[in-house]
């Protein structure tokens, strides 16, 4: 891996943000057209379900177009094609559908996730969900929204008690038994649990909707464009055992410190 | 009850859409400024937490004043208000958000109902989600949408083998014990299970991307519409004995006969 520390100007900043802009305006393009309009998909992982749309590898495809013409000495790490070696020090993590099985339903959750990390971690993200055009950013001390009603900043929830918290998580089994019933008593504890919001949960969080999004079995281009976006409104996000999250794995991303201490609590105990 | 058949010549049913549509214009224009603006919610039932917000009574007070204008014969029955007699033999059935866990919770899967019925059940209805900008309607021998790609007519799905059939449902335990444990059963027999949907489930089911909704507990305001739009796409809504569903209660809307058949089998199983 060439990642390094890279501490970026305001100007490459600002570069870097509209790359980004740029990169999820072209996956909108490719995937709308194919939202909900019966693809076939096939199927990765044969008792996983996990399934892959042609807009996936397209939307992929095109983000990658992008980098090739506006940062071609940056790192990618994809979903769909995997890694391709930089020399910047960077790299962009990209998922150009995450929550296919959103997508296939045709519930407006999945999102195109596109990060950019050096060494340490991820430093900026971006959470589009293209049927509603709405985009979620954060990173670079930004953390603002647009969508159709307008643009506003995001702000993480400033609910402190747990018993008054709302959680997300995308489906009820979460992972492995133990990992559900862990979820689970984290739940009996809040006020409200939903499911089924895919990355848009995290987008939710970082509006201030909800307090606790609480995942498992991720992997590391799932979780790096939600960490900027929360982390950048304010929230904490960290594996169940408090620690980096930017690989994916076991996930909690609290609204503040104080839901997040109380929902480690109640994880460490299962 | 006031209600009679009526049989609505065609100038009389396009005198209905158009006030539909400017009554789902006023909810929209009432709900949207208070959405995700940390309204609070009071409590309307201490032990079910049953929000009842603020843009939910002035949506349908919004939606009675357009009633009041343009059609003042119609009778209404309103989740909020409750009754109000008519002397055409009409009532419009309104539900000005349901979903509201979702309304809270920021999830753009609330919607606004509205469905006119006479005394033989609903004959038109619309679902609306304003976030989205999104618009359901069936009935009169119509089924379209509206949406953020435009102007489409509404089919439900021919899968007609429940194994590659997507359920979906808006929370896990779906009722008591005894219907949580028939929709699960119903579910294991399902390719991909969904949840979090709220009303936007039936509209799903009705363009075509989900084969089965399956619920309990439901109000007559919260199914009459959903009814209409999912008949007149081609689907069956009943309860889960096979009889009229208007009136709530359990309810099952399959894509087509053979799912419907199939689900309705191992319900009666359990």
């Amino acid at each position: 891996m060439s990642l390094r520390e890279v501490d970026l100007d305001p100007t490459s900043a600002a570069e870097v943000r509209a790359c980004a802009h740029a990169m999820a305006d072209a996956a909108r393009a490719v995937i709308l057209p194919l939202f909900r309009m019966g693809l076939a998909s096939d199927n990765k992982d044969a008792d996983g379900f996990d399934p892959v749309t042609e807009a996936d590898r397209a939307a992929e495809q095109a983000m990658r177009a992008v980098l090739a013409d506006r940062r071609p000495l940056d790192g990618i790490f994809g979903e769909e094609f995997g890694i391709s070696d930089g020399t910047s020090g960077l790299q962009w993590v990209l998922d150009p559908i995450d929550g296919t099985r959103g997508f296939i339903s045709g519930t407006p959750t999945w999102g195109v996730l596109i990060s950019l990390r050096d060494a340490r971690g991820p430093v900026y993200g971006i959470i589009d969900q293209p049927y509603i055009g709405e985009r979620f950013e954060g990173g670079f001390g930004q953390a603002d929204m647009v969508g159709p009603l307008g643009a506003r900043g995001l702000a993480t929830s400033r609910v402190e008690d747990l018993a008054e918290a709302t959680i997300l998580t995308t489906f009820p089994e979460v992972g492995s038994a133990r990992e559900g019933a862990a979820f689970h008593a984290v739940a009996r504890g809040c006020k409200l649990t939903r499911y089924g919001m895919d990355c848009y949960g995290y987008a939710l969080l970082a509006a201030g909707q909800v307090e606790l999004v609480i995942e498992a079995g991720l992997s590391a281009y799932d979780i790096q464009a939600p960490i900027s976006v929360v982390q950048a409104a304010g929230g904490i996000v960290t594996n169940w055992g408090g620690g980096p999250a930017h690989e994916g794995g076991q996930v909690i991303a609290a609204a503040n410190a104080s839901i997040h201490a109380q929902a480690l609590e109640i994880l460490a105990r299962h």
